[in-house]
């Protein structure tokens, strides 16, 4: 049930997941990365921030048309390069990709899905938030793509532990209560006298009662922020059962769940570009020009030379001045080259990771009207991990749900599955939390396992470590540049892919103007 | 600093506001209302739950055209009565008010203000956000109005407290970091040996860890969940300052503003109709029949006889079968009538709160560009309270910011201003946390002191107890029934007034069956 990001922070930098952040920060520090003073100077990018200086007239060939190669493709033509993206998939995007009816979704070593969704309704396979602070933000204001709130945290969501539901609200407020009576009774009985004055702990007390809603004598004993059976209109309204115990609630194992936002990249709120996260991919493609896009390119070889690059794919060959690789990794390694056995043997260093999801799409939103979950994810120990629920087009006839988002070996298992038994199982466990109108009224469902699509063949890669490997890549190796989200610290994230673009094109301009 | 519905809640049932939730709750167990079971059951209002059975052909005179006004005509109009309105005000809506480019606004006692925001900027000056359980969603979803998510707790908002700012998450972090440790070490000294097993012990401490972020030797050292100066991407970033010590983090005083939204009110997410919260009026007032509400009508009389009621206002006398009171208590017992004197000492027993509002319009969403914030709240102990970003239109070229939204004492300070004064102090306040652009990028602005507008005289009013009054006015007076939010425990929400008009047709209705 851990949330996707933890594990992806947790294997980018390869120090543990849960109880690492703090070690990574330290980490920092002992790199020399000495703290800043507070952030107000934080100044984000603009249009225009990032511009290339002077006019470059090479030419280049970008292997990969997803949003490493095409922000590379962009912004090179921006500063007046003529560039050329090999792309070996049938569209652009790679794992930005929204689904939408009428599409056909394929996958090795599977059946072929053909997504049947109604009109409006869009599943975002892959990436599908922004957090406020991330460059796709800005990509979307410059492109005049619009965007909406996406809601990541829900406390009218449920967490699913140890076969139990409830709303997020009430494990929140359960835990929250605990802990605060736990605490206040502690400093209450001088157990906290050495550490602080009086004065500190009457502060600390008067937060205490806030956070948990602690009775006068710092007992909890529930809380209206539980929620109610029926809430309060004409009379108090009716809540639901008082908490259990200390034991009952530490028992219910909700903690995962209710600190799964807590995180920079997590943290409420985030975004999504309204109608779906391939908006990205089509406003970049225009800006690039779909002509310069070759797809069902897949490139067979790559040769650096003294005065450029060659680079052959299946149905021919190219030559252009510079090269910027976009590729996964683990499939940049298999391909023929002359840039040397150590790039080799660093492009194989990062190891792909299975993830999976699943849309399903139903007739009314039940969730809305009977649930009153408007947005937002239920947490669970179940192998789907998560429930999303869409945060758009509110009130809607039809909507779809994310039914599993998961990773490593839930990922493998739902992977290995068929698109009926994948569904199958995950009715069965959604069931669990919202009964049987999760399998009477579904619609129609598609689904997809990352490392199981041709060309991509993984979710995203983790570094075992961040080593001589990670940096080298960042650098070109002869005229060959390298940009993807996996030579970046945001891993996952199309942030990752639109920086690392950035830096591999920002090397190379520099190294034009200073030979021209 | 106080939330406005801390605020409001702790008014409304007359025990304390802050740590008095709990207490809330007991005398809640205390008026026989025995917990329910797990609220898997709450079956919401949708199109027809709420409809009244059979038709009454009767007449009914509705005093007000604000939410509960409208939503009486609304669904006594379903059921085939015919209605008038009778609205003091040039137009319907009552607190609901969305300004716009155009619009003028009157107050008692001071000048009309011009409103000259541009195109699509709009100042939801009274009601501006709905929770997902709250009765007005229903209505949005019957009538047609599209909703969006409102953002009322945004990470990366600031806190400004004791003349310091820095961003929620920054506060958050370091308050949980340090709760978590205190508490950690407590348990590692055996502190909680008598309450818990070893084994609940170890659950409580994962716990700990992961709210926390704490160490391995369960020290809180700060981490990424603060935020960074330069977020990670290429590198690992450069995180913000490390935190100030326990005692610095206790006395910056940033509790109540990272507890605001713990609330079954308050909880995130919440919502607003797309384009202004007015919407709810409009379509409404199109449904009921703009031909049945009389604008400018203030009431002079309502005497209630054997076989009707008869009103005067300004302009003319109307006799019909039945009377719905929805104008503010306070007023309403103001107006000569024949209900007894009892009646006029219930309406009176409600006392009328201050509150005000200042709409800021900017040239540039500098909040977004610069500072990253797309919607959300900075808390801060200013007597402004809040200053609110907009949750809509993100990247838009212009935009709204509240600039202030507070209560009481600070409402009637800054009401007491001119409009002008309003604003200089406004942009003074702000400025102390957004700096000169605060002042600089201002465009226009328009504010609002409740209490000063005619005919509604009050941002919403609190019973000093829950008492006899209350109860009496939730039932007929002869021929006259009462609505408004301020018969519910709903008060200063419009789903308080759509709850109390379903509540007074409903008796209306069934009087009427009963008699026909």
């Amino acid at each position: 049930m851990e949330g996707a990001v933890l594990t992806r922070r947790g294997l980018l930098v390869g120090i543990g997941a849960v109880g690492g952040a703090g070690a990574m920060y330290a980490a920092m520090g002992a790199l020399g990365l000495a703290p800043a003073e507070q952030d107000k100077t934080f100044d984000p990018p603009r249009p225009g921030d990032f511009s290339l200086r002077g006019r470059g007239a090479a030419t280049v060939v970008v292997l990969g048309a997803g949003v490493a190669g095409l922000t590379a493709a962009y912004e090179l033509g921006k500063a007046g390069y003529d560039c050329t993206l090999l792309e070996a998939r049938a569209k652009a995007g790679g794992r930005n990709l929204t689904l939408r009816g009428g599409d056909r979704l394929t996958e090795l070593n599977g059946p072929a899905q053909e997504v049947t969704f109604g009109e409006g309704v869009y599943f975002n396979a892959g990436p599908a938030r922004l957090a406020p602070w991330m460059l796709a933000m800005d990509y979307c204001r410059e492109l005049g793509i619009p965007i909406e709130t996406f809601v990541n945290n829900n406390a009218q969501a449920y967490v699913h532990t140890n076969g139990r539901t409830v709303r997020a609200r009430t494990a929140r407020a359960d835990m929250y209560g605990y802990v605060a009576e736990l605490l206040a009774k502690a400093t209450d009985v001088g157990a906290l006298d050495r550490k602080l004055t009086k004065d500190d702990q009457e502060r600390l007390l008067d937060f205490l009662r806030r956070f948990g809603d602690l009775g006068p004598k710092h007992d909890y004993e529930g809380s209206p922020r539980r929620g109610f059976v029926k809430y309060p209109a004409l009379d108090t309204g009716t809540p639901i059962a008082l908490p259990g115990s200390l034991r009952e609630v530490l028992a219910a194992g909700t903690g995962r769940a209710i600190t799964n936002d807590f995180g920079h990249e997590q943290a409420t709120p985030m975004f999504q570009p309204v109608g779906g996260m391939d908006a990205i991919v089509t406003r970049l493609a225009e800006a690039v020009g779909q002509d310069r896009i070759r797809t069902g390119a897949r490139v067979t070889g790559i040769t650096t030379l003294d005065d450029g690059v060659e680079v052959t794919w299946d149905g021919g060959r190219i030559k252009a001045d510079y090269c910027v690789a976009t590729l996964p990794p683990h499939l940049l390694a298999r391909i023929p080259h002359n840039l040397g056995t150590q790039i080799t043997a660093a492009l194989k260093t990062p190891v792909p990771a299975a993830t999976g999801k699943i849309g399903l799409e139903y007739g009314t939103r039940w969730w809305e009207l009977e649930d009153r979950i408007y947005g937002g994810v239920t947490e669970t120990d179940l192998d789907i991990t998560h429930i999303w629920y869409p945060s758009h087009d509110y009130h809607a006839e039809r909507g779809l749900l994310v039914g599993y988002y998961n990773t490593a070996e839930h990922a493998e298992l739902y992977g290995a599955l068929t698109p009926e038994d994948r569904r199958h199982r995950a009715l069965t466990q959604g069931k669990k939390i919202h009964g049987e109108k999760y399998r009477t009224g579904l619609l129609s469902s598609v689904s997809i396992a990352w490392d199981r699509q041709e060309h991509i063949q993984g979710g995203w890669v983790r570094w075992p470590a961040v080593d001589s490997s990670f940096t080298l890549l960042q650098r070109p190796s002869g005229r060959v540049y390298f940009a993807g989200d996996w030579l970046t610290h945001l891993i996952a994230w199309q942030a990752g892919s639109m920086e690392s673009a950035r830096s591999a094109v920002t090397q190379l301009h520099e190294r034009v103007m200073r030979s021209s």
